[in-house]
């Protein structure tokens, strides 16, 4: 591979494999697979979701959304409470394609009444456990109210409830993500038996990665939404979510200094490269990326003793050990593996396969 | 103003005036002034500091360096170790414009000295105390093999030395930010001491934000390279080293959700808009930006009680209190004050002045 900076390098086997057996998952389940394309936001590795028979997507904005539509996808999802401000593009989208929205309050939910003026799907959020936008499961007198403003609307369908099951992000165990995983399938369930005699082709749409990842009952489930699955990382490691094999990029960047006497290394590649998300290291400290090295030849995946421990903007320190430092030559290449594969891609803004190829993406 | 979705907000007139105080001071100091570009990666506002008398720049990576040449900027130094896998770059570049290039570890010099093909400036790092990259000012032994290797080089020229000091980020105080800078001054100063008979021209080049801001004795200084001094940010307000009105940036949200139950409020804007860095608020808790709103046509900057507390990858949460909860609705423009304006800058590609006109950035 021919590169000199920090580079995202995507294993595009693995990543096929991710896509491959979501759509397995998804096709056993009796699931309508609406893969989020938030986390690799490119019209090229969206394609390959077209070979395992995709033909809907989810977004988490309206730029993205048209994005995608300028790329070929007719049917969208936009998954985030609606922004009132976007309903020019909004009704431009809609005018050509299907398009979904998602509302959780009446302030915009009366807006788009008045204001929206091509046929659009509407998915109500509910909340279940996240705690960050949506309706409660159990109060149905606010979806009423909701449901009741669209009621023989000329353009605003009613399509179902949504949720992104959040909480399974912090899941302290993998049983932890089965617990919120049932909870949520259980208030969302109770809406279906609710609303199903007045809207008997109410779809609902759940899937977050960690337990569309490791959860096998989807009961009552018609849609699903996972996205970060098709690169996963350490945060999903640390999950429990996917194995360490399952990881399809990395930031590869250049040792450019080394420090003996704090046992550091430092790469070009910093803040603006991986982002600043991170997780909870063994010694307390912040991770921000695991490190995999080239030792005489052989990849070698080191342990949580030499990490990334802090960045600048353009600078990573990984923390290494006395025995550890050697193997570490200035000059050297080394692989970071992310934290959290959404903010890396997005800030690198294109991927390097291990085959050399270049894949752009949605420009900023 | 016409927006409609997330958008840097930038204050030209704030700006301009950050940017004469700063070339004032480096006037009346008789300091050389090199200001640093990376925060805002901009051809246009660089181009505003011409009319401060500004010649040469700093830049963090040689993507910059080359971005800036393209626009007219032809004495750059680039401030971070060497990276010589991208020497080929560095050679189109030194053909072209008077480059400056910063080492602190043999490696890289011994291949800079075999591999260079045209004239460059070369600083040696030195560490003051941020310890991140650079030699310590007392192992003089380190410089000398360094200076050994390019004596009598027909392409690199020795210039000087070069830190930053970075450790005033960390300062608990404005005295400590005085303490920070006085340590690196001495040992500046005794570098210059110990070289100005063989190299009568050296440069000794500073300059960190903080002590940039606040400090009035620079002697023995001969460059000075602030950068995030032309937006400042909550971290350097926190710091002490402005105050409210320097800050020139704000990311302008729309409210998009109410949780009446928490007293939270929802805007479109999160962590690929604002980055991740964060302060500690007084609450203990992480503070990812403060809040302005418009009460009755009137801007009010909101207390430490209302704050962006949580983001994912497109929502920022809002923390707010139960007597200010009501000034927020669904539909509303807030403006977050950004943590770290040069992480917000690089995610956002491009600013909005308050008066409408479009500023663009370097590409990613």
């Amino acid at each position: 591979m021919d590169i000199v900076r920090p580079t995202l390098v995507l294993d595009k086997e693995v990543c096929l494999r991710n896509i491959r057996q979501m759509a397995e998952k998804a096709k056993a389940k009796k699931l309508f697979f609406r893969p989020h394309f938030k986390t690799h936001q490119s019209a090229e590795i969206g394609a390959w979701f077209r070979d395992f028979g995709v033909t809907a997507i989810t977004v988490s904005s309206v730029s993205m959304a048209k994005y995608f539509a300028q790329h070929g996808w007719d049917d969208i999802t936009i998954a985030i409470p609606a922004n009132i401000h976007e309903i020019d593009e909004i009704n431009r989208l809609a005018a050509k394609i299907k398009l979904n929205l998602l509302v959780e309050n009446k302030e915009t939910l009366g807006q788009l009444v008045r204001l929206v003026e091509h046929p659009v799907g509407l998915f109500i959020e509910i909340d279940t456990g996240h705690f960050r936008t949506g309706i409660l499961a159990g109060r149905t007198n606010q979806i009423d109210s909701l449901l009741s403003m669209v009621e023989d609307h000329p353009f605003l369908n009613f399509k179902g409830f949504l949720t992104h099951s959040g909480q399974t992000y912090k899941a302290n165990s993998r049983h932890e993500i089965f617990n919120f995983h049932f909870d949520s399938l259980l208030k969302m369930r109770s809406l279906k038996d609710n609303y199903k005699r007045d809207f008997p082709d109410l779809i609902i749409s759940m899937g977050d990665t960690p337990s569309a990842s490791i959860c096998e009952n989807f009961d009552g489930v018609d849609e699903f939404r996972p996205g970060n699955f098709v690169f996963y990382d350490l945060m999903q490691l640390q999950l429990g979510a996917c194995t360490f094999d399952d990881i399809a990029v990395r930031l590869v960047c250049p040792v450019i200094a080394k420090n003996e006497s704090r046992n550091e290394v430092v790469v070009y590649g910093g803040a603006i490269h991986l982002s600043k998300d991170y997780i909870m290291n063994v010694d307390g400290k912040r991770l921000f990326g695991q490190i995999v090295i080239r030792d005489k030849g052989t990849k070698i995946l080191l342990n949580e003793k030499n990490y990334l421990h802090d960045m600048s903007q353009e600078h990573g320190i990984i923390k290494t050990t006395y025995k550890d430092f050697h193997l570490f030559r200035v000059g050297d290449w080394v692989e970071i593996i992310p934290v959290h594969s959404c903010l890396t891609a997005n800030l690198m803004g294109s991927y390097q396969t291990t085959d050399g190829e270049i894949i752009t993406m949605a420009p900023r």
